[in-house]
């Protein structure tokens, strides 16, 4: 549904550009109603490097992921214009750029900004370049982190659900620190990606709330004290403060005015206002008109990132953050996520469904996913028997343990594919509902539940969600919904919206409970979800160390 | 391995019957060494009734399995005149037959032997036909009948693990009654397939010991009190003296002489021996040898029977059975069971197995199970990371319980289809160990493991079970080798050998310890069977009801 509003004198828009892992996705938005106008997507000349440097061709080590963000620049001056040219607008009418990022995806740079990995006597050194937000390489740094910060009782740490990861900012400056001290001495500063793309658009370095709070560990405006990280190596103890910390912009505000150089990249005005960065998840709720408190938002795709405001802090198990203007300035921006939904089903398809179903598919025109779809369509609830764990990549929120796999039970001899594909469905809306539940319980109110993301296609899987949920399940439409939310941002930064929750209601796009439970089917999840958490419980909370000794046996084994 | 034996003055030869699910082959062996001389297969006409009758498309309801007995006399005039064709033995130098059957798979006849099928008036009614073993309708009887044993402490259930099965005697005979009093009436005989057989070959009904032990309820010289019976119902206090109560018959011993009928259907000559019936599983250990003390014998094929003797009597958790001269007259027969074994593999084959391999397959010339096989064969122990239960169709030993089903763990975006494949392999070794600690920690020795049966011919899931038991495992190659049993009991019952040890030795033929276990696998698999314990004591005794709860709601849901 298109939102109604009183339309401004003359036509505004503002671009949007989404940066993701292996692409970038430009979008030109009308600022009276948020109508998308024109898109293009570039992707990355180097895409990831996790074997080799692609300059040079020197070898990674396993774990590892980079990028060179000479591509991001590249992805700006491609994708801007050609959305730009696909919208037909005038560019004189473009009145602010917003952009997201994964994250966290950090880079070591200097003074002026410049890349470390830019500078030619460093181009072979691996730690000079952007360590991608999938760069698992400093897990050893990130479980010393954990047990100092358990050990020395430090207040943030419960911000955190208890666990501080191995892709954020502290545990992959510490591998810099200890594994180049070259590059860690050269760097000036460590700056996310999120907020290096802005600094090269505005020429101004703004640490975004965003990615500072959920990836840098500022809380309550203070970083990790110089004791902290003196205990962790004595070298890192000035990290803090003299590599990370800077002046935080809230979400929605202006970073700086577009310089004449980023004018001639993207052919916008120069001086248009430019937004703070944001995160691609966090930066989507205002495109789904998810920024009041109690409505969770969920961008479902090979894994779920979920995100709610509150009014209140609150300690939730499991989260993995919660940060003051975290998703909308003001507000108690709460995160959670399932690190495998579309990737569980992928992996399925890929190693488990029998030839004469691929070609049953082919012959009915369909993928395997839709044919497997539609043969799980027909059955009733706990029909197929089964119930499945989805932890085949480890557990997000609430266990937050990657140690932990996935399991599937009640297989019999009558068991079918679309069977074990249908409780695996199910398994992710179980897991799902396990974060509702613990937020609930922590005294974070969940009143809706917006969908957004590639699975949205699967409509079976989003019935499934509302039944297990027992919530009606709105749904954003949007192909480009992070990026219209960058857009948004945009809008707010070049004063179009007093603020992101006005310009959200004006410019999001929703389509308001398209899926709501059935009681029956509600009914009898909740007993399948009963037997879920008593499986989820029994191998994640200590019952059972199976999984864990069955991956360490592997390690070993392999190893 | 042929054994050595003196030749006597003039070959002799001995015909084996084995009566299966779906067809009866017969084999026409040496008596001086057991070579095996000719062969040949028959298919029933009437293969399994399990929807409707043959004779008059009466529909028949779910669970029920039945045959017509014809079937069986055709079975003897195709295969014998058949295999002895083939071995160009002189008929008049063949000095006995021997049978083997499926069990429990009774029938109601007629004093003189006619069934009550074979009648006009009761063609079209099923309770007058064979219940085949694999007959599951009288569920319900069974269910009273352990309950009503278990509160009056019948001395005879810890004989049977604590279980009498639906498939056997007394719940079958207690359907029939209950279900159509006419058949029941006008039966004078509730008699096993194995021994009809026997009847109609020297026209003596004698009760073989092994079907009336196992699946009769004859322990210590007793059936089930009247008492008992009155309890379950008023009518059936009669069942055991008046329909069931006959002469027994000891293995290997002479049931009587061939008659001129039977002469006639088989070509061999009138009055040779024909010995007490026998089932195919236990008639099996002769033929392999394994008729000592503490000499496992496992018939691996859809599923596995163990068999087992020993000098005494003990009570062995979730056995089937322990029958004096069940196996050998003189000895303490043990019986236990994994309900799905091949089975299991092959529904993994059919619906997990992706397209790729099967293509990978024919283009290496192999089928689907010998190409995984070959891909799971270079895998260390323990590298796939994953942990199965075996339970696909429920646990027959040592649980005892159909209500289990299969569960796979340690599942990540990295497994395989053959990385699933070799886990169920082992889970299979692992349900085959729980069978034999479960014996000796009873008191039952088990001092050698000999394999027979179509499973083989994979010798990488023959290598898993030396390793998992860390025992060797001698082999039976013989591919009729119940037929070869029957023979030899034969062999035993004209006379050629004064008991079925003798012949065994003589005429039975093994390939001692040709797996043998490696050390460092068999250390690796201790470890993962102590998880596998964990798992089925958690799910199998009481931890967990989820496998009960998921079979009960699907059969809710579905019926």
């Amino acid at each position: 549904m298109t939102s109604q509003n009183t339309q401004p004198a003359a036509e505004q828009y503002v671009v949007g550009v989404d940066f993701g892992t292996l692409s970038a996705r430009a979008v030109v938005v009308r600022v009276s109603d948020g109508a998308e106008l024109g898109s293009a997507v570039h992707e990355y000349r180097h895409a990831v490097m996790d074997r080799e440097l692609a300059s040079t061709g020197k070898r990674l080590p396993p774990e590892w992921a980079l990028q060179d963000p000479a591509d991001y620049v590249e992805a700006l001056k491609e994708t801007v214009p050609a959305a730009l040219a696909e919208s037909g607008v005038d560019p004189s009418q473009v009145i602010g750029i917003g952009t997201d990022f994964t994250a966290s995806t950090p880079m070591p740079v200097l003074a002026d900004g410049r890349p470390l990995c830019s500078l030619p006597e460093l181009a072979d050194r691996p730690h000079a370049y952007v360590k991608l937000w999938k760069h698992h390489a400093a897990q050893p740094q990130a479980n010393r982190i954990n047990e100092l910060a358990r050990e020395r009782q430090e207040p943030w740490l419960s911000r955190y659900g208890g666990v501080i990861s191995s892709e954020w900012e502290f545990a992959k400056a510490l591998q810099l620190l200890e594994e180049d001290r070259e590059v860690y001495d050269r760097m000036d500063h460590w700056v996310e990606a999120a907020d290096w793309i802005v600094w090269q658009l505005s020429g101004t370095y703004v640490r975004n709330a965003c990615t500072a709070g959920y990836k840098g560990i500022l809380q309550d405006g203070r970083l990790p004290s110089r004791e902290y990280l003196a205990a962790l190596n004595p070298d890192f103890a000035s990290f803090a403060e003299e590599k990370l910390d800077h002046r935080i912009g809230q979400l929605g505000e202006r970073a700086g005015g577009l310089t004449e150089e980023a004018a001639g990249w993207t052919g916008l005005p120069a001086g248009i206002a430019v937004a703070v960065g944001n995160v691609d998840a966090h930066v989507t709720s205002p495109a789904a008109r998810a920024v009041e408190p109690g409505q969770m938002l969920a961008i479902m795709g090979t894994s779920t990132c979920h995100v709610i405001n509150s009014g209140t802090v609150a300690e939730v198990p499991g989260m993995c953050g919660v940060v003051d203007g975290g998703i909308v300035s003001g507000q108690w921006g709460y995160e959670a996520g399932q690190s495998g939904v579309g990737d569980i089903f992928a992996w399925y398809v890929a190693q488990q469904v029998p030839g004469r179903l691929e070609a049953a598919a082919a012959e009915a025109g369909r993928s395997v996913h839709e044919h497997l779809t539609e043969l799980a369509r027909e059955q009733e609830v706990g029909a197929h028997g089964l119930l499945a764990l989805d932890w085949h990549n480890g557990n997000r929120s609430v266990l937050v343990d990657t140690e932990l796999s996935g399991l599937v039970v009640g297989l019999t001899l009558a068991t079918r594919p679309e069977d074990v594909y249908r409780a695996l469905l199910e398994a992710t809306a179980f897991g799902t509902r396990e974060i509702v539940e613990a937020f609930v319980d922590s005294g974070v109110e969940v009143k809706e539940f917006i969908a957004a993301g590639g699975l949205l296609k699967n409509s079976l899987l989003m019935q499934i969600y509302s039944d297990v949920l027992n919530m009606p399940i709105s749904t954003v439409d949007s192909q480009h919904a992070p990026a219209v939310g960058s857009a948004i941002h945009a809008a707010v930064a070049a004063g179009a919206y007093p603020d992101v929750l006005a310009a959200s209601g004006a410019m999001g796009q929703v389509t308001e409970a398209r899926y709501q439970p059935d009681p029956e089917r509600a009914a009898r999840y909740d007993e399948m979800y009963a037997d879920y958490r008593e499986l989820h419980d029994h191998f994640g909370r200590g019952g059972s160390d199976v999984m864990r000794r069955l991956k360490r046996r592997r390690r070993e084994v392999l190893g």
